[in-house]
């Protein structure tokens, strides 16, 4: 029952974080396709970052279908991650219309690893309320993605400043990551 | 269970769609009826839009009711349907409030033709997982609406740059095409 | 189970309706009291409108609950309905930026009032679906509340231009009826 | 049946609101770190407001999920306990744009306010609805925490003017009161 309300806020909010940040693509005043161009760049961060939220949704869901007891822990663990998820539209926007400048390269690392470390602690949350044996521990395994992850946000934002192009290719390698796909997953569905 | 928040967070993001478009309709600044004036295009693309997406509520609906297995695969599929129709908002409110001059119409028939190419690998995914010979095959059958209305688009594209009505008049027709009561929509119901 | 996603679409749209509309109390620039005396109107307007979605919700919710078979007649019916209460948050903008101007007033009734003929087209639509000795069909009763309402905002839309005080005197006056317990309601309930 | 439409519509409504006010936090115009700082104040609402809005949420679904009947009064205390909630928003930006002036602040506390007292209101309903005996009213106890909270934002409001800071520190330590984990949600969970 708990699990259920929190099941549903969660992708409440994770569906309007998904639908503002095209909120962030405003309407051009011009009518010719010359318009769209100085949209590219914000069009670029939506793409990637509809693609973050989907692969959040889709292991946060996945993560909480295998499991049976949730704490208030978990219920505070989980606020937090959604926080730091509500700051990607933010960080997309200002990405997006700054044209990948460095500082907003940064902050943008900086939100994915803070949301990276948000779940993180979310999943031992989870695991620690339903025990090293279950169906989630067990799943979830060393769970090399999920430490290779933070590291690699980390080298993203330090390469802001030196290459900007190195900050934007890591970001897409972790989305990319995450998108092969995993056989925990479908161990977890079957 | 994995089926439900499937369809709970794809709801959540039509949902948002839906309204979010309205937003587009901006409070005009003068109080009298003539403030209305300028909004009529953009409140004729609003209703368009809007039966659209009800339109593809509905039969993601329908199509979720009639199957019992969801793989990774179907996940993201669906992820990729809602990137597409996230963009409607966005087209919908360019094409209003330029007129519907060619290039908004050849976009907004773009992001409805991306759409419609994404709802048919939904299906694939869904009716693959499913087995040929599910309800949802079976309903579905030689699916003649979902095969015409992607060259329908694309000839709404084109006419965009041509007559530009011919465009307007062919999206409003792909529409009427899937309101009409489908057989097979009542057929899965019953 | 199409009852079940029906709802949730549903609470969805409404839940938006209901927030997005307190967007249009735009965040003023003065940081005193005397700032916020010009949202007053913005304010009044939101107050009617967030009871008036607030009352569809609740009614919404008890004639769902009440019934067992939806057809596809009611999906389009629900759209229907859906779509004129989109159009609230508009309204209402409108009507509280222009501090209830006469073209504003008569707009915003009109939107109840094709509200309200959605709605009761709503209900036809479950009634015929479920059955003359439906308990909805029973509970509904003969409905006057339903069809004085549409008169009532006829008779606004006309005042609108005559007096507008009288047309506000009016809207506020169906949401009282509409607010004040119904018997109807607590016998569904029970 | 009714309980799960409530909570379903307060869910997408406090996930809204939770979503929307990070709107506020406008994508600022220059692209180097120095843009971001008079974001500051924003922010720091933002995240306060989040807090409060988390913990609403948080006790809102224990609340519900003790209870077994739900009234017409318990479906109108809870729109006008989102009512309030939907306020917070407005008070947050309005707050943070004024770098927590006087007047803000004021504002800010009279919304925690009202939602505190309309959480009350809510919480006394569901009770006479479920019996003095129910789950909720032995989990509830005297409801310190409940009571305090009200007399704390009167406090706060009347510091706003002699003292901001203190106001701020008072709606902080409310936040942090209820934030501190709570043997009574742990007792409702098991």
């Amino acid at each position: 029952m708990f699990k259920g309300r929190l099941e549903a806020f969660s992708d409440g909010v994770l569906a309007i974080i998904i639908t503002i940040m095209v909120l962030e693509i405003k309407v051009p005043h011009g009518a010719g396709f010359g318009a769209l161009r100085p949209l590219l760049p914000v069009f670029l961060s939506y793409v990637l970052s509809f693609i973050y939220v989907g692969i959040y949704w889709n292991n946060h869901h996945l993560m909480l279908g295998s499991v049976s007891r949730v704490s208030g822990a978990v219920l505070w663990a989980n606020s937090h991650l959604l926080f730091w998820l509500s700051l990607v539209p933010f960080a997309t926007g200002w990405m997006g219309e700054n044209n990948f400048a460095p500082a907003t390269l940064a902050i943008y690392g900086f939100v994915l690893l803070m949301s990276a470390l948000a779940y993180f602690i979310l999943q031992n949350c989870i695991i620690s309320a339903n025990g090293r044996n279950s169906v989630l521990a067990t799943a979830v395994g060393r769970d090399w993605k999920g430490k290779l992850s933070p590291v690699l946000y980390c080298v993203g934002i330090a390469a802001s400043f030196w290459q900007p192009w190195v900050a934007g290719l890591v970001y897409v390698g972790v989305a990319l990551l995450w998108l092969v796909p995993d056989k925990r997953i479908s161990r977890v569905i079957e």
